[in-house]
């Protein structure tokens, strides 16, 4: 953290390019580089001058670019150190050349994510709040924007310091029990009420590690299966689906080719869509093998939309039924341009069913409610924590094992120092998620700070 | 200009976005949406603070992002209008959303070049330095970049003042001329000492309107085609000299896809291949179109790298000294690496001839070379003014054809009236490049900046 280092903050390509620098050196190497002194420059103050080279060959220096440079000072920066930002004209040429003249000056240039680690590690942030900034920077709908801003904010550490409160409160008072327990006559916190104070935390991580699976939902999309027999307007739908929502679609960053060709936006949420094969009775082995990847689809799916006949047979209707279990089902009648839709059969189960026209788009809005609301989202408000990073989501896991045991140690009455221990090891577990109080590991480091974009 | 504009400035996809606002209204839209209060906020100062949301639904105001917000007050920013950045995550969904807040809140979504349109308008820059804007962000190499950053540090502009000054002191002696003419006995300057100056005038902006072609060449690249019989290695030549610098290739911005392919940088200057067919003696009819396009891509070409047989006959060489006549010829011998190359045929004219082997890359250094010497690009020093922009060179041809009638009225002692009325053409074309003094029509902006991005 000696060093000076140095990277371009913006996509190449814009009207401005961002440069950012940070370190020790930062002021001293754009001294070199900037026609105007900024030593005794105020903190977060911005100045005109020119990015310029001094060629051995001629005696001019030539000018790169005009610039604004705006100067934060340490402690009160991003990483908490010396800093600048160069606001460039969004040349490929010039951004290059900017850089190189820092790094050929003592500048680094920056990995990815490193500014954040230095913020982390000048502890202006800690490591959840870090992730958030990756996960701010990624988040493509107003859900996942809502889910990191909440973390950015501080809203999960806020979480884990109360449930850090209850540990420590749990610890003292079991080693109050162990301190005087030669005491027979004082009396202790009763082992019921311990428990109780252990329950309420259990419950809470157990809600958080639960989190988990919206979360990952949300961030790479809700699973959606359209299924069908063959023929039913299964693709039909799916463009209908897709089409209005192309420019979205197209904006969302970071996902692949694949991925973004097969999602929709419903009301901040993104839906995945799983292409399947049509389903039909078929002695052929490779199409039979086909149908198979459909029902594996269904399995991976969080919401079926099947497309049935206007007139379901009952082994249809059984079918469904058993193969969508513990799913949430849409029940869709296509093609209401060109048939008439018999009554339902009665048989099939009290769940959504639509009739539209995937041709004309008729009710394709109503679907599009249905399918949010059956991917049940929770609401969420401004101070809810979901978890979206599998390393806090291990280190939750981790802390509800270790406080099984507490739980267990409680009521089969074990000593107090084993118990105590297995509390102190669940602290450490949610410490592990913010890495306060903790030594955190290059390793855990680099697995963090590899995802982050360069400049950030 | 009443109105106040706003935009993204930065290409969507990095750690930062920067969205520009510019206008009267822009502190007063800030207050509705940013936690802090910038109203006395000093000029070039930076502010933390969140973007938030009122939604009318809940009590609380969202929270969009964390920001930092540069404030420039008028006429000290870069469109002289009351102005802010800010600085957001970049992700698509945050930028959007700022961006909605803002138009919400009484901003307009800026044209292209819009923030310039305006500088020009409030006289921060002419307009040929308005459009040296345009050119140097998409300057994607060292000469484009000089061109760019020469004229926007008004070298141009300071050329035409300088014609200008020279071009109103001829139109003062020549009315001293109309105001005197009576008095017999009154010396006047000679026609000849005027002649001279009108001269001296006429050979500088001939060599301005002359600069165009370089300057149309840097900037798309010099047409290089390479010439040869079937099977002689242009393919492998290309390949190989395209090979080492896909990097910077694909690094030059806003150039069509299939150029980019095409195109490598030496020393700076980019440089164009054609590709073309192998020419060689056909009675088939489609084969000669095909060979007539290889000759009209000689005519386009500026260079031409001709493959030569290692033992060319003497009606080779002849067709390649006529076909190349006002070209800038570089002979190659390929396949050194597996033949032997005998002494070249002394008819063929002294030009480049190098022998290389496009397979091992022997020699493709000195090709190089030449093909950078044969280019014959000045060299650029921190005042030359080559002019890239077509509106820039009409005005020129405007101004050299009024000036060459002032040329042969003088020569021909018309009278100075009609003399003077020429010299103001060439005064008022030469005022149009810079659009001072003159009235600018909305089409002439227009034009200009509609080549421009969004936030620029």
């Amino acid at each position: 953290m000696n060093d000076t280092i140095c990277a371009l903050a913006t996509a190449p390509g814009g009207a401005l390019g961002i440069i950012r620098i940070s370190g020790p050196q930062t002021l001293e190497i754009l001294s070199h580089i900037f026609t105007k002194n900024l030593s005794d420059s105020q903190p977060n103050t911005i100045h005109y001058g020119h990015i310029v080279e001094f060629d051995a060959t001629s005696q001019h220096p030539s000018t790169i670019d005009e610039v604004l440079v705006s100067v934060f000072r340490a402690p009160h920066s991003y990483t908490g150190e010396e800093s600048a930002e160069i606001s460039c004209h969004g040349s490929r040429y010039i951004l290059n050349k900017v850089l190189a003249l820092l790094i050929g000056n003592g500048c680094r240039q920056a990995n990815p994510g490193e500014f954040t680690q230095r913020a982390f590690l000048n502890g202006k942030m800690d490591l959840s709040q870090a992730e958030a900034v990756a996960d701010l920077i990624a988040s493509g709908n107003k859900a996942t924007h809502q889910i990191a801003m909440n973390q950015l904010r501080g809203h999960f550490s806020s979480e884990l310091a109360r449930l850090r409160e209850q540990l420590l409160k749990l610890t003292s008072l079991i080693e109050l029990e162990l301190d005087f327990s030669d005491h027979e006559d004082l009396e202790f916190a009763d082992r019921n009420e311990l428990l109780d104070i252990a329950n309420k935390i259990n419950n809470r991580i157990s809600s958080l590690t639960h989190s988990f699976e919206t979360g990952q939902a949300l961030k790479s999309g809700i699973p959606v299966a359209i299924i069908g027999k063959t023929n039913v307007g299964k693709s039909t739908l799916l463009n209908r689906l897709l089409h209005d929502d192309r420019a979205i679609v197209s904006s969302i960053h970071g996902t692949t080719r694949d991925t973004i060709e097969d999602t929709i936006d419903i009301n901040g949420v993104t839906f995945r869509f799983i292409d399947t094969a049509g389903i039909r009775q078929t002695t052929d082995e490779i199409e039979q093998i086909g149908i198979q990847r459909t029902f594996s689809a269904i399995e991976k799916a969080r919401i079926v939309l099947w497309i049935i006949d206007s007139n379901p047979s009952s082994e249809d209707i059984q079918e469904i039924i058993e193969r969508t279990n513990d799913k949430s089902l849409i029940i869709i009648r296509n093609k209401i341009d060109i048939q008439t839709i018999s009554n339902i059969n009665t048989s099939l189960p009290d769940k959504t069913i639509i009739d539209i026209s995937a041709k004309n788009g008729t009710n394709i809005d109503k679907l599009e409610k249905a399918i949010f609301q059956a991917a049940n989202i929770p609401e969420l408000s401004e101070q809810d924590v979901i978890v979206t990073s599998a390393r806090q989501y291990h280190s939750l896991i981790n802390a509800q094992d270790n406080l099984s045991r507490v739980l267990s140690g409680l009521e089969s009455n074990l000593p107090g120092d084993i118990i105590a221990e297995d509390l102190r090891l669940v602290l450490n577990d949610l410490a592990d998620i913010t890495g306060q109080g903790r030594i955190v590991t290059n390793e855990v480091l680099a697995n963090i700070f590899t995802n982050f974009c360069v400049g950030k």
